[in-house]
Parts: structure tokens; C-alpha cells; sequence
């Protein structure tokens, strides 16, 4: 059960992530570890945050068939990682609001946000390479690149949003593009680390950042539904559609090129609050939500089909099994 | 001779440099590498920046005895670093200008500049790992812990200033804190850089981090210096008085602990310009001037002892010696 090894799985990545985040260095700073401490969710009862992406490594290094204990330096990166990206985000896109509390810079302002970002991108750096005591000097230098490069591919990611930001167009390779960036290259990531510290073949390793890959995409594509006709009591970060927000979600970009009633109306200008209930019929009608949930089950297939070729059958596959349907299956 | 050398290495690092940058992932996020290429001055004639990081560490490698070459991994790795954090400190320090031309964030806007900066530090990493190639695994492993460190040293500084930023009040003890963090640690990093692509021992390595900590030391009081005594038209970057800026300069923390009539005047807030010749003069009547000098001197002088005490004889050595004189002469 997926439920039983999160159970286990969740105290032992934050002692990891805390045995990173406690430096002496910081000793001569004051506030600065504040600041950490406050996005890592250690500050309050809720605001942790849910810790897939290292559940994922861990999951992914024990279907290698390797005891997923010497993946945590890999799975505290990419924890790091994620909350790095998170904190700049959350700038750039001018988010004020974030699992429950107000985000970094809304609390310290933005010159000591974007600065505490950078002190996390520079732990992940530092967490990873505590592989090399836990497996080996290859893992630690192979995964010091894989993390490198994910990295380079979220800021590629979020460059595209951001770019895209004032335009109201935008193709469906671009789309893919910006999510391959922004969501899927950490979940493939993660995948790989596990992997990498199981000291899996290329294949194997291959297959089960593929299964990382389909699942990121699925994922932002279910997001993208919800972010339109999900329950907004029960989406927490914020009541506002995305339709209002302007997003370049997979529902709108469908219906951009479908050139009907309503891509007629979102290249006009932002859309209304009072406007949305009427606007997401339209996307209906106009085979948007079926494109999507059609989307959303085909990329899981490939993911689930990702991680049978991957041939590793054991507790932790079936762990990963569940763990891809419940991601599909949420409605928040 | 100093200037021999840095004929050779400037193309040679820049050749290294275009190597890390051009990256196939860049086509497919259309925009992202103009912001870099703007930033690391391949754009105007005139924007490169001076390069002395990565010449340092190129120089202390070939202080150990190794070819300098090896290093150039390394070299590029410090360079991109600094870009990163030149981008996210001009837009923390709200900076319009940098080297002659507009800063990222205002030719940009801030969301773009933010990410581009979270790029080039990705790059950095991606920069360090082919140490691998160029020397060893464990050169690998320790340069990029190094690095991961140093980055967090510099976010530490940072943190410091900003933090600092709306106080009029600044210890002694705070301001060096700011100063190990913000600027020597690069250049304390550079030197261990080139030691450890150079196989040194450690007591070598001390030594020739120890150069770069106290030439960095050094190099900002000196710089502290020039933004109240310096010819503004000589400095480049602003005409401002760092008096009227609000910095916390070492002459400034000098006069503050000597509770005199420019502490008085200080601290009942900002510096108006017309007052700056006024002002300026206090503080040499107070001793902050003269005391700034010595600083700067015995910080040299310490730099020099280490560099010697490291105990390599050769031209490298000697172009390092050159190199400190050369940066404490300077007159902007």
C-alpha cells in the first residue's frame, strides 16, 4: 500500500531535508534560515506540502530492487529543487497565496525571496552530493548533472510561460513544450535519480523516466481541467478560474485552434468573472473537456505502460501503480 | 607578465564558456539564450566584464605545477556563478545599469531576468561537471560541493544586505560577515578551484584559498573606498555617492562605532547629494579614511603572505602577485 510507505517514507525525507538545511554557515546570517524553514512547511501544520517528487525517487530506487534509503540524498534535491522553483514562481507569476499561507516574498518582499530561492537551488546542489557516501562517486556525479539539467529545463519551462504571459495565443507544441519544462522534467527526474541509485540499466532506467515523464504530463493536463471546472472549495490555492487568471491551459489552447465561439472571445481580451460559467460551457461544447480527459487517460496509459516495460515487479512498482492513479484521480 | 597570460585565457574561457551556453535544449524555448548571451556581454563590444574570477582560478592551477587548461571547466563555472548572481543583485539592489548597458531585469522585467538567473546558475553546475573529463571524478565531486558551498556563502552575504538594507546601523562584526559572504568567497573558492583541478596538497590549497579570501577582503575595501572618494567619472556604473546610496561601506562602519559627528548626521537618515562633500570630509577628520587604507593594506599584505607561504615558485604565481597589486591600484 502506497499509503503505508508515505507513512514511513515522509519523516525520514524531512530529516534528510533537515539535516541539509541545518548549516553553521547560517549561524553568522540571521534570517535566512527563517525563510527556508518557512517554505520547507516546518513553521506549521500544514503548509508541507505533499513531498511527491521525493516519494517518487524513493519508490523509484526500491522497484530497482535497491533499499530506497541510499536514494534520500536524491530525493532531498529534488524536494529542494521543487521548493526553489516554487518561491520564484511564485514571484513571477505574482502568486500571493500558496498551500494555505502567503508566499515567501508576500511575507519577506521580493529582494530576500528571490535570494532565499537561490540559498534553496544551492542546498539541492549540496544534498545530491551525499550520494557519493550512500552509493557511490558515479551515482553522485551522473545525478549531479541530471539535476543540472532539470533544472535547466524548468527555467526553460517557466521562461515560456512567463514569455507567453501577455499574448492571449498559443500552439499546442508550444504547450507541450512549456509543460515538458515546467512539470514533466522534474517527475522523469525523479524517476532517474531512483534509478540511478539503484544502479539500474539503461533501459530500466530509461523506461522509468518515461513513466515520470507521461505521468508530469497527465498530471498538468488533469491540472488543467481542475484549474477550469474543478470544485473551487476544494482547490485551496485559489477560487479564481484559470480562464479569469489568463492561463494557457491545455482546455483553451485545444480550443484556440479550433477557431470557434469561444477562441473568438478569449483573443478579444481577459474574460470576466461572470463570464466563466457560459465560457467553459463553450469549451465544452466545442469537444474541449473530452480532448483533455482523453489526453489525461492516454498519457496515464503510456505511463503505466512505461513502468510494466521498466519489468521491475515489487511492492514498490505497485506503489508506483497507485501512486499514478491517485495523482489522475484527485480533484484538488 | 599578467597581461600575457590574460591574452591567452580571456578567448580561451570565453571558448569554454559558448561550449556550456549553447545547448540544443535552447531551440526549443525560443528567447531564453539572448538573455544569457546579453548577460555574458556576446551581444555589444564593450559588456563582458573583466573575467578576473575565472583567470584566477585558471592562474592557481597553474600555481600547483598542473596545465592550466584542466581548469577551464572550472574557470567557467565561476564566471557564470557571478552572472548569476550580477542578475539577481541588480534586481535586489534595484539597479538600472551595469557595465554601460541596461541590467537584465530592466531591459526584460523582473519574472524573465529572475528565471534567466536561475538559468545561469544551472549552467554553472552544468559547467563543473565535465571536471570529470578534464581531470577526475573526485576533482568532479569536490569542485561541485565547492561550488554548491560557495553559492550558499554568497546567498548568505547577500541575505545580509538586503536584511541590512532599510537600517541606518551596521556592526563591524556584521559588515565583514557581509563582505566573506558576498565577495571573498567567490574569489577564496576561484584559488581552491584551480588547487584542487591542480591536485595540490591541502596545506597548498589553504594557502592559496586563504590568497583569494584576503584578496577579496581587500577588494571590497578598496571598492568602499572608490564609492565615496573615487572620481565618479572614472566608476562606470553610477555617479552616485555610495554616501547618498545608503551602503553600508566600510568607511561608513568605521564612523559609525566612532559615534562622532558623521554618525550623528547618518543616522537621522538618507544623504541628500549636496551634502556629500561635506560629509566625505567628516569622515576623513574621523579617521574612517586612513583606517580604510590600512585595511586595505594589511588585508593585501596577508593575501601576498599566504600566496608565498603556499610555497609555489613559478611565472603563475608570480602573475597572481601581479594581479593583487593591480586590483588594489586600481582606480575604479
Amino acid at each position: 500500500m502506497l499509503a503505508d510507505f508515505i507513512v514511513i517514507a515522509q519523516p525520514t525525507i524531512d530529516k534528510e531535508l533537515q539535516r541539509v538545511v541545518t548549516k553553521a554557515l547560517f549561524k553568522s546570517y540571521p534570517g535566512i534560515e527563517d525563510i527556508l524553514r518557512y517554505q520547507l512547511g516546518w513553521e506549521s501544520q500544514s503548509g508541507q506540502g505533499k513531498r511527491i517528487r521525493p516519494v517518487m525517487v524513493l519508490l523509484s530506487a526500491g522497484a530497482t530492487g535497491a533499499n530506497w534509503r541510499c536514494a534520500l540524498p536524491a530525493a532531498a534535491a529534488v524536494e529542494l529543487l521543487h521548493n526553489f522553483s516554487l518561491i520564484h514562481d511564485d514571484i513571477e507569476d505574482n502568486s500571493q497565496f500558496r498551500r494555505g499561507q502567503h508566499t515567501v516574498w508576500k511575507k519577506w518582499g521580493i529582494p530576500l525571496a528571490i535570494n532565499a530561492g537561490d540559498a534553496i537551488f544551492a542546498l539541492a546542489f549540496d544534498a545530491i552530493s551525499r550520494l557519493s557516501e550512500t552509493v557511490d562517486l558515479q551515482a553522485a556525479q551522473r545525478s549531479t548533472m541530471l539535476l543540472a539539467e532539470t533544472s535547466l529545463q524548468l527555467t526553460c519551462g517557466q521562461h515560456m510561460d512567463i514569455a507567453y504571459e501577455r499574448e492571449r495565443q498559443m500552439g499546442m507544441d508550444a504547450y507541450w513544450a512549456m509543460i515538458a519544462g515546467k512539470t514533466a522534467a522534474l517527475l522523469s527526474a525523479s524517476m532517474r535519480f531512483g534509478a540511478i541509485a539503484g544502479k539500474a540499466g539503461a533501459e530500466q532506467e530509461q523506461q522509468l523516466a518515461s513513466f515520470g515523464h507521461y505521468l508530469g504530463l497527465a498530471f498538468q493536463a488533469w491540472d488543467d481541467w481542475l484549474g477550469i471546472w474543478g470544485d473551487p472549495n476544494e482547490l485551496g490555492k485559489s477560487t479564481e478560474s484559470d480562464l479569469v487568471a489568463g492561463k494557457k491551459t491545455l482546455p483553451v489552447v485545444f480550443a484556440l485552434e479550433q477557431r470557434g465561439r469561444f477562441a473568438e472571445r478569449w483573443i478579444r481580451g481577459s474574460i470576466r468573472p461572470e463570464e466563466v460559467g457560459v465560457l467553459s460551457g463553450w469549451l465544452i461544447d466545442e469537444g474541449a473537456q473530452a480532448f483533455v480527459e482523453n489526453q489525461t487517460q492516454q498519457l496515464t496509459e503510456k505511463a503505466l505502460q512505461s513502468l510494466q516495460t521498466a519489468g521491475c515487479d515489487n511492492e514498490y512498482t505497485d506503489n508506483l501503480h497507485e501512486l499514478a492513479l491517485s495523482l489522475l484521480k484527485r480533484r484538488r
